[in-house]
C-alpha cells in the first residue's frame, strides 16, 4: 500500500523553507495515503464506556436529552457537538486554481480545511461536499442540514454565484454563515493594509487602492475597506482595465460595487494607468500581472500585495527593486503572508463561544485591527502574524462579541 | 457549569445492572451536561504538525491529491475519511418512543448512534438532522450530500415515507444506504429466531408467525424471514386485528406485504386469535399488549419476542409462567436483548472495508446468520450474543462482501 511511515517523517522542522508547489505533491500523496485521509471522528467520553453510561448516552437516556431541547432548542448547544462544530461546506466550483472540480475532488480540499479548524481553533469540522449547481439547490440544500451544525464556513464556491448564496443564507439561517474565500481574505488583507499604512506613514482615508481582479476575495476586500476607511479610493481592474458602469457586459454583483460608491468608476484605463501614483496594489488574480515599471509609476514607497499564488502578480524582490516599501504574497516563503488561516479560525472560535449569530462587518472590522495589533512592532518585513503564532486565534475571538 | 467529574464516575462494572428508563435520566444529562456533546473530530495525523506537512495537507499540496481524484474517482476513497465514514441522518419524524420531535431535539440521538458506530466498529461518523418533510425533498437533500460519505444510515424516519425514501436512494446513490429501524432490526431478530428455532426444535420453514406492528420494524421483518423461510407463515397485526385486503383504509406499503404473499390475508381476526397455535410472536408495538392467557394458547414451547421498549408487550417472568420457552426483550436488564447495535457496527464495516455499493437481502442474512453463529451454544436464555462480546462486528462484516 504504502512505504511512508508517517511517524518517522524526514523533516521535522516547523519552519523548514517552502519550495514549489510541485514539490509538496510527493509528500501530500505518501501522507494523505499513509493516513488514508485527515480527519476522523472521536468520542469526548474519557476512560472505558460502561454499559451504564452507554444506556445514558444512547436509548434509553438519551430520549431525555431530546425532551429537553424539544422544550428549548438553546439547550442544543448545551448538549451535543453543535456547539463547537463548524461545517465546511462547498459545490467544488472554484476550487484552489483547479478551478470547477467538482465534488469529490474538492473533498481533499475541504477535509484540510476542516483539519485547519481543529488544528488552529480546536474547532471540530466536517467538510460537506455538495453534488449540486443552482443557486436555488445550493442553498435550500445548505438550509435543510443547517440544524446539524453550529456554524457554516462558505469554500470555494464561484463568484459571482457566491454572493447570493451567502446573502440568501445569511438571511435565513440563526447561524453564522461566512464565505472565508471572501471575508478571510479581506480581513488579513486589511489587517496587513494597516501595518503597512503605519509603517510608511500614511492614512488609510487617503490611499489610493487599486484591486486587481474584481471576483469573491477582491469585492470581499472592497467593500470591507471602503467601510474601514470611507474615504480612500478604490480602482477595481479586470481583464478589460478599470471596472466602469460604461462596461454594459459587467455583472450586477460588479455593477452594484460602482453604483453603491465602493470603486471609482475610471473608465477605459488600463491596469497600468489605474496604478500611476496609486499607493497601494492588491492583487487577487493572476501570476506575473505586473510589471517592475508600473510599480516604479506609484506613489513613493508603495505598498504591493501581490496575492496570486503560488506565482504573485509580481515576485517581492522585482517589485522592491522598483521601489515598494512593504510587499505582501501567498507564500510562506516570503515575509508578509496574507493566509487565511490567519483570521478563519479565530473568527469561528469566537463566533461559536460568544454565541453570535451572524459574522458582521464590525467583526470582520475587529478581526482585522485585532490580527494588525498582534504584530507588536510591525515593519515592513512584518505587517502580519505568522499562522503559527501562539494566541492567534484567541485574540481574534475575544472580539467576535 | 457543572459538578460531575467524569473520569470520577461512580459506575464502572461494565455490566451494572440496567434500571428503568427514568433512572438514565440524571445520569445522562451529567454526561452530555460535562462532555457538551458526545463526538469530537480529531486529526489522523500522529505527531507535531510541521509547516511543510500543513502544505502537503492543505494547498498548495493538495491540490494534487484533488487532480488525482478528478482523474479517477474512485480514489477518493484512497485519500479522503470517506473511506471510513458514515452519515447518520434523520428528520426527526419517529424517534425513540417521543415521535416527530423535528431536527434539532433528534440531534442527540443521532450524535448517540454515531458514538455507537465508533464505539462497536471504529468507523466515524457524522450526525446529519435534516430540516425538510416531503419525501422529495428528503431525498434529494440527501443525494446532494451523498459525495461527503462512504455510506449512509438512515434513521428514525417515519413509516410509511422510510420505505419509499430509502428505495429511491439504493436505486439513484453510489454507495450503502441503509435504514436501520428496518433492517438493523429485522437481522437481529432473525439471528435470534434461527437460535430460538435450534433451542425448541422448530424448522424456520414451518413456522407460524406472529408480528404486532407492522411498520418500519414490522415491514422489514417480515419481508427478510420470508426470504429466509419462503416457507413459513407470517400474519401481521395492527390497531385492527390481522391485516387483510379487505380492509381499504390500508396504505400502500401494508397492502403489497398481503399482495406479495409475505403476509398471509386472515381477515377479520383478533391478535389473540392469530396467535391461537402460533410458533413465535414478535412484538414491535406496544407495551403490554400481550396477556398470559394468549401466550398459553399458542403452540407449546413458543417463542416469544417482545420487544416494545422500554415496556415489553408482556414481561419475560409472565411469558415464562404461561409456556414460552424462549423470550427476547430490547431491554439490557433480562437475558436474550434484541439491540440493534449488535448488527448495524458490523454491516456498515464489512461494506466499507469490502467496497460494497449496496446492503443486499443476502448481506442481511448473512449477517443474521453469522449473528447467530456468534452464540456457540444457544441455549433459551441465550439466542443472542450480548453486544460487549469482542470480535462480533468483525464477526459480521466478513459475509457483507
Amino acid at each position: 500500500m504504502t512505504t511512508t511511515d508517517p511517524n518517522n517523517a524526514t523533516t521535522t522542522g516547523a519552519e523548514s523553507a517552502d519550495v514549489g508547489a510541485t514539490d509538496y505533491n510527493q509528500l501530500a500523496e505518501e501522507l494523505h495515503r499513509s493516513y488514508q485521509g485527515k480527519l476522523e471522528t472521536s468520542l469526548r467520553h474519557q476512560g472505558d464506556l460502561t454499559r451504564r453510561e452507554l444506556s445514558a448516552y444512547y436509548t434509553p437516556g438519551v430520549g431525555h436529552i431530546s425532551s429537553l431541547i424539544a422544550d428549548d432548542p438553546t439547550r442544543l448547544r448545551e448538549f451535543t457537538w453543535t456547539r463547537n462544530l463548524v461545517a465546511v461546506i462547498s459545490d467544488g466550483s472554484a476550487v484552489l486554481g483547479l478551478g470547477n472540480i467538482g465534488p469529490a475532488a474538492s473533498m481533499p480540499v475541504m477535509e484540510g480545511k476542516a483539519l485547519l479548524f481543529k488544528h488552529f481553533a480546536g474547532l471540530d469540522s466536517v467538510p460537506i461536499v455538495l453534488d449540486c449547481k443552482s443557486t436555488d439547490e445550493i442553498v435550500e440544500t445548505i438550509q435543510r442540514i443547517a440544524p446539524s451544525f453550529g456554524a457554516i464556513n462558505l469554500e470555494d464556491f464561484a463568484a459571482p454565484q457566491c454572493f447570493e448564496i451567502e446573502d440568501r443564507l445569511r438571511e435565513t439561517l440563526p447561524i453564522p454563515v461566512f464565505h472565508d474565500d471572501q471575508h478571510g481574505t479581506a480581513v488579513v488583507v486589511l489587517a496587513a493594509l494597516i501595518n503597512a499604512c503605519k509603517v510608511t506613514g500614511r492614512d488609510s482615508n487617503a490611499l489610493r487602492v487599486v484591486i486587481a481582479g474584481m471576483g469573491a476575495a477582491g469585492t470581499a476586500i472592497a467593500r470591507l475597506l471602503k467601510i474601514y476607511a470611507p474615504q480612500c479610493t478604490i480602482v477595481g481592474t479586470g481583464r478589460n482595465g478599470a471596472l466602469s458602469l460604461e462596461d454594459s457586459s459587467l455583472n450586477d454583483a460588479k455593477r452594484s460595487l460602482l453604483e453603491e460608491g465602493i470603486l471609482e468608476d475610471e473608465s477605459n484605463i488600463s491596469l497600468a494607468e489605474a496604478l500611476a501614483g496609486a499607493d497601494v496594489f492588491i492583487g487577487v488574480s493572476a501570476p506575473g500581472l505586473v510589471t517592475a515599471d508600473m510599480v516604479e509609476n506609484m506613489a513613493d514607497d508603495p505598498i504591493v500585495m501581490a496575492l496570486s499564488n503560488p506565482i504573485p502578480e509580481i515576485y517581492p524582490d522585482e517589485a522592491k527593486s522598483a521601489g515598494a516599501a512593504v510587499v505582501c504574497t501567498g507564500r510562506s516563503d516570503f515575509p508578509n503572508q496574507v493566509n487565511n488561516a490567519l483570521a478563519f479560525p479565530g473568527i469561528f472560535r469566537g463566533a461559536l463561544d460568544n454565541g453570535v449569530s451572524q459574522i458582521t462587518e464590525a467583526h470582520k472590522m475587529a478581526a482585522a485591527q485585532a490580527l494588525a495589533d498582534f504584530v507588536e512592532d510591525p515593519s515592513a518585513d512584518k505587517v502580519i502574524p505568522s499562522i503559527f503564532e501562539d494566541g492567534l486565534s484567541a485574540a481574534i475571538a475575544k472580539g467576535i462579541t
